[in-house]
């Protein structure tokens, strides 16, 4: 009989479920899981992204196309962290019984919205009955040379390409009923994956992640993946980011941002700098020319 | 605001998806929404399958590890149906916060026995909270020339691989708390992709469809995407379908039998004739030389 001390966390589960299918090989899988996407012979990737009402999105925060609209660009933002021009996307939806015809079509104009920004057709998909609102986003696309998580160098720069923490800042007005400042509802509401700015990184950047658990989070899937140090330099950081605050930047996640790593002389114009690489291992934060060691939720170890 | 009156059914959703989602098109896409899987330039094809607790299965009737079996096996079944060697699985769970270790040990243990019988490694995926346990799994194979559901002709052969209504017959059994027969019940419990089955129909059937709904809700997929009558000859189809009734046969689904047609000279060893083709539309079923119009829940018109 199973017991409530074993609940294990997400990353335990990534990491049990990692080990269950290792096994499993086949010389057209280049790349399986640890990821944004998995990398297929031929410059191929592939993503699978959910969205569960309750868990993801409320329905007082978000109007129903928004909802759509959402899940379509939080799954290609995987393939925008790969440097991958998309291909198409299947979608499943659990639709609760009380679901109606004017709700669906919502839902799916957000969803037509968001494939057709991003290039990436609706192909398929595959509808089922379930308590919740539930959308899960399957999609595909093709990279000359995938951006990784695992090829930064020590000496490398880190780069950002977009905003961090606006969206976690908007989703706190939000909860508190407020409407001001409207750019920041607006990036939890209405976020965009980047995907030509993941483009533009391909045979740049070493290394790329999208910002989706937080700019700290992710840091730590980069200097996992590649064995490196990150260090985010906070000055850089909060330069052009805003009107957020440090610890809004550092764990807000669902901005979609990328965080990219590089050498300075191979930078494209839609990244700038905010911090660098280093031998070692970890996440830190550079403050005043002090660093200080980063957890993974992004505010463990601030001051 | 949303009416009671202005629920749709799946049949209407999918409509209205399609709809939506109709106007973008990808030079990489051969077949979108329609068929069991997308295809793809290069016989690429593309499927993805949701199971959710309390619509698709019970934890009362099916244990943990078979949860996880058989939702790998279900969304394979889509690659059996277009003829097509899988490459690779992604899976996207949604976990109740009360999962405890052992629980996802047991489930990742059943999806990689699937995984490992189908041929087709996880090698990707997507956790995230939910209300009830959910598994979401999007599945990429390559036929050489995947199997349709529009390609049928007059005068095809209607053939039959595997048994119909067996699971639908297993899964009474256990809702009335019987353990016998056997077979019944483990055909609900542990359904195979005919993986190896759907490989030999290529370049032999015209037109196939996994029968996951019904016999005849599939056959109607069949006559509705080929323009064609379907008649399913109920002697044939009884003469070897074991322990079940017509009306078992005929609605049950989760079988994932395939159901195919051709022309005589090619019907592979592994299916059996069990009706025919025929100029018209829809679906009928000759019993003692008279035939009568089939409804797609495959019982509304049976005396």
């Amino acid at each position: 009989v199973p017991k409530n001390h074993d609940r294990l966390t997400e990353r335990d589960a990534i990491q049990l479920l990692e080990r269950a299918f290792r096994g499993q090989r086949s010389s057209e899988v280049e790349k399986a899981i640890g990821d944004d996407a998995a990398v297929l012979r031929g410059g191929l990737v592939w993503t699978i992204d959910a969205c569960v009402e309750g868990v993801h999105f409320d329905r007082k925060w978000l109007s129903i196309e928004q909802i759509g609209n959402r899940a379509i660009e939080a799954a290609l933002s995987d393939l925008g962290a790969m440097g991958a021009e998309p291909i198409g996307a299947l979608v499943a939806l659990t639709l609760p019984k009380r679901c109606t015809r004017r709700e669906i079509e919502a839902l799916a104009k957000g969803q037509a919205r968001a494939a057709k920004r991003t290039r990436c057709p609706i192909i398929g998909g595959n509808i089922t009955a379930g308590p919740v609102l539930s959308l899960t986003t399957t999609a595909f696309g093709r990279a000359s040379r995938p951006l990784r998580r695992d090829g930064a160098h020590a000496g490398d720069e880190l780069w950002l390409v977009g905003k961090v923490g606006w969206a976690r800042a908007g989703l706190e007005l939000l909860k508190k009923r407020k409407k001001k400042p409207a750019a920041l509802i607006k990036a939890w509401r209405e976020p965009r994956a980047l995907i030509d700015e993941g483009k533009a990184l391909v045979d740049r950047a070493t290394a790329c992640v999208d910002v989706s658990d937080g700019l700290a989070g992710d840091a730590w899937h980069l200097a996992d993946e590649s064995d490196l140090c990150i260090v985010i330099e906070s000055e850089r950081l909060a330069h052009d980011n805003g009107p957020v605050s440090l610890e809004q930047a550092l764990a807000g996640g669902e901005d979609y941002a990328l965080l990219a790593t590089g050498p300075a002389r191979r930078r494209p114009s839609c990244a700038r700098r905010i911090g660098r690489v280093e031998r070692g291992g970890g996440v830190l934060l550079e403050i005043a020319g002090k660093c200080r060691a980063l957890s993974r939720a992004g505010f463990d170890h601030l001051g």
